[in-house]
């Protein structure tokens, strides 16, 4: 007879609805990858009389109990898609206190509370997984933590938020502005009513946190990220990015400086102008993708759905399935996360990089030589620089620089000198370049 | 005391030098992934005198007796780096038989041999793992088998060998005929002396078979696949590619047709024009990448680096790392791969795409209207069609088209009647159009 694995879920909503489909469409090939059944015991539902849902569920399923449903005897894994931070790591902590193995997507839960939920899990000796936690579908979990076992991360370079994606490439090919593309993803079902986490970051920012502390072994601040929403980049900078034979993606970025177990470590999160011959330029609509840099391998990149009901499901499945392989092999709650090191952060003053800078001056002869005789003296050097033609209106002219690699502290106090000219209109607008120039 | 598994390498050429010294590098961050350590106790090789290795190994280790190396009792992963099939086949039965754990890199044994080796493993229960053998450091075996273990895999696109893409990379780039470009690719190191299995596609055809064994659950006959190799690809053909925004890529494709379990399988391997604006057309230089289409996924992408002493042996040291803790956990042996289920090949004359087809013709009056009323008696509607200015020289006019879906044994019944026409000066060129035309 083969085994049965009891597997409850807390929340039915799209995604606990796509692990009720695939566990139910693939049960033959999950129980030959598996030599065990995976059964649903128990679904947590805020009202279990709720109609419409997701897809159809027996009712003896659902329950209003989670506290009971942590409890069962007969329940093995325990797969969290409540979403927020309360309560879902309220239940996360009572699931493994129950003994219980978890399968989460709760970036927020893992981003700020993952060294109390990886102890806890590791005192109780069971198994907390989380692929569907960063990029979705797309198995960089599994792909970092195995697949690149025998390799050290240099750097990454990814787009982990899909909502951000999407404006930004719409705001691309259409040159409207920010908050009409918005309006319309929203209608849409591509953004929340309040966009706030993902527009302004920090979604993206609770992802980098996740990928910085399997990637380099340490845990970071995630409200110390330093953090830029889209919200900063305007049709006008798309066009200049264009010109110039760039694109602005919205990334996370991550590099160890120094010693690789103990040196600093830069981690921010910015739209940024990226080289439209990158592979990452490439990445458009509400797509995902992790660019890693590592030491043996070199770059190398993963790409795919990073929302959306069947490819969330997808990856929280698979992590079912793998729970279930270490029960069956009598191995789960063995894997030890790779100890925590602390590493400082390095200071954003002292990141180098180079820079888009727009500033909107009045139209006098000698602005163009002021801005860049202040630019000069904090030794910032100019790799292009455009004036825009005259104008009549109330409207700033634009003068636009790039930069070559500059330190962020000199290029924040020539900005703050700038930005106090009589000719000044309105302040500068500055957004990071970054990328691999070499052609994929 | 940490437990340490004994490794034997057969072979110590590029790879095995860069798993000697993967294992060296990061012998502090296996171990401690690991909870034992990877050690090194033989490494057979033909001439144990050879000077100039490419890393420093301790000369004990060294020893010309495979047969002896495979029985030591302190050895419990073998590692096959031989390359070729006859005397790599049989060292990989051979430590199976003696009851050893087998990482490999070797497609060509896999791809011709794989039921015999994969059943011998099974009834020896000892694992064998091949991470390196499809897109060397690119971690796709283990996407498939674990990231993707709860979706189902539609089609596969990929570019799997890195010499081909070079060179249809660098004649795009270039423009300059096929010949030079690989005689420059060979002086390089790119190429082998003797390329035929990489521009030919046999390599690639290999790991075809290997990705459909995973992905469709099927053996397929290599022999048995249509390979067209990259030297059907003229500068011309770049030429009209371009201008109608293709790209030209050495690609494996594979599908599944009707039902998902017994089918028939598509499998081919050939250089594809793709449009442009696809993400695996921007894969250039000896990169791999592998674009799977799945059904709760959709679309996804793995790229980076298919060959190269560093990235292949991280592959190998990996699937090290993975045997070493199911070792640790006592669970060696005991992964199941998915029982083979016979599945038809559906023939190539069944195929329905897109060609491009190249006609060479004198320049006479009334040639496009015999070359269209054939092709349109076969029912192969045309897309786009051009024909060339006049040629003075002995040069013939070419015709180019661009057909709407057709079916291939159509496409060939009408070039076979089209190459017997009197206007008509060279065979017919035919290159298929693949790929998702949908943005990235």
């Amino acid at each position: 007879m083969t085994r049965t694995i009891g597997v409850a879920l807390l929340g039915l909503g799209n995604v606990g609805g796509g692990v009720v489909k695939l566990l139910e469409d693939n049960a033959a090939a999950i129980a030959a990858r598996l030599g065990a059944t995976l059964e649903v015991r128990a679904i947590a539902v805020r009202d279990v009389d709720k109609a419409n849902r997701v897809v159809d569920v027996d009712r003896r399923l659902l329950t209003s109990d989670v506290e009971g449903t942590l409890r069962r005897a007969d329940v093995d894994i325990v797969c969290e898609l409540i979403g927020g931070t309360t309560l879902a790591k309220q239940a996360t902590l009572a699931a493994i206190a129950a003994g219980k193995h978890v399968v989460t997507a709760n970036k927020a839960v893992l981003a700020e509370h993952g060294a109390e939920v990886f102890s806890a899990a590791e005192r109780a000796g069971v198994d907390v997984y989380y692929e569907a936690a960063v990029c979705g579908g797309v198995p960089v979990i599994r792909v970092l933590r195995e697949g690149l076992a025998s390799d050290r991360v240099e750097s990454l370079h990814g787009i982990v938020n899909g909502t951000s994606n999407y404006i930004l490439t719409e705001m691309a090919r259409t040159r409207r502005p920010f908050a009409d593309i918005l309006r319309d993803a929203q209608a849409l079902g591509y953004a929340e009513a309040d966009p706030t986490l993902d527009i302004g970051g920090g979604d993206a920012a609770h992802k980098l946190a996740i990928l910085v502390n399997l990637c380099f072994g340490t845990i970071i601040d995630v409200a110390a990220i330093p953090t830029d929403g889209i919200d900063i980049v305007e049709p006008i900078d798309l066009d200049y990015a264009h010109q110039w034979g760039y694109v602005i993606k919205p990334l996370v970025i991550a590099r160890g400086h120094g010693d690789p177990v103990t040196g600093p470590i830069e981690a921010r999160v910015h739209p940024a102008l990226v080289p439209a011959s990158w592979l990452l330029a490439d990445v458009g609509g509400a797509k995902n993708a992790l660019y890693v840099q590592s030491y043996a391998l070199g770059p190398s990149m993963y790409y795919g759905a990073g929302a959306g009901m069947l490819p969330t499901a997808m990856s929280v499945v698979s992590d079912m399935i793998e729970i279930g392989r270490n029960i069956v092999a009598g191995v789960a709650g063995a894997t030890r996360p790779r100890p925590a090191q602390p590493r400082t952060m390095m200071a954003l003053g002292d990141l180098r990089t180079r820079y888009y800078l727009r500033f909107g001056v009045h139209d006098k002869p000698g602005v163009l030589g002021q801005l860049m005789t202040i630019l000069g003296a904090h030794q910032i050097s100019i790799a292009q620089v455009v004036q825009d033609g005259r104008a009549a209106g109330p409207e700033p002219v634009w003068v636009v620089v790039v930069t070559h690699e500059a330190r962020e502290a000199d290029v924040r106090a020539a900005l703050a000198e700038i930005d106090t000219l009589e000719v000044v209109r309105q302040p500068a607008r500055l957004i990071r370049i970054s990328g691999d120039v070499s052609r994929a």
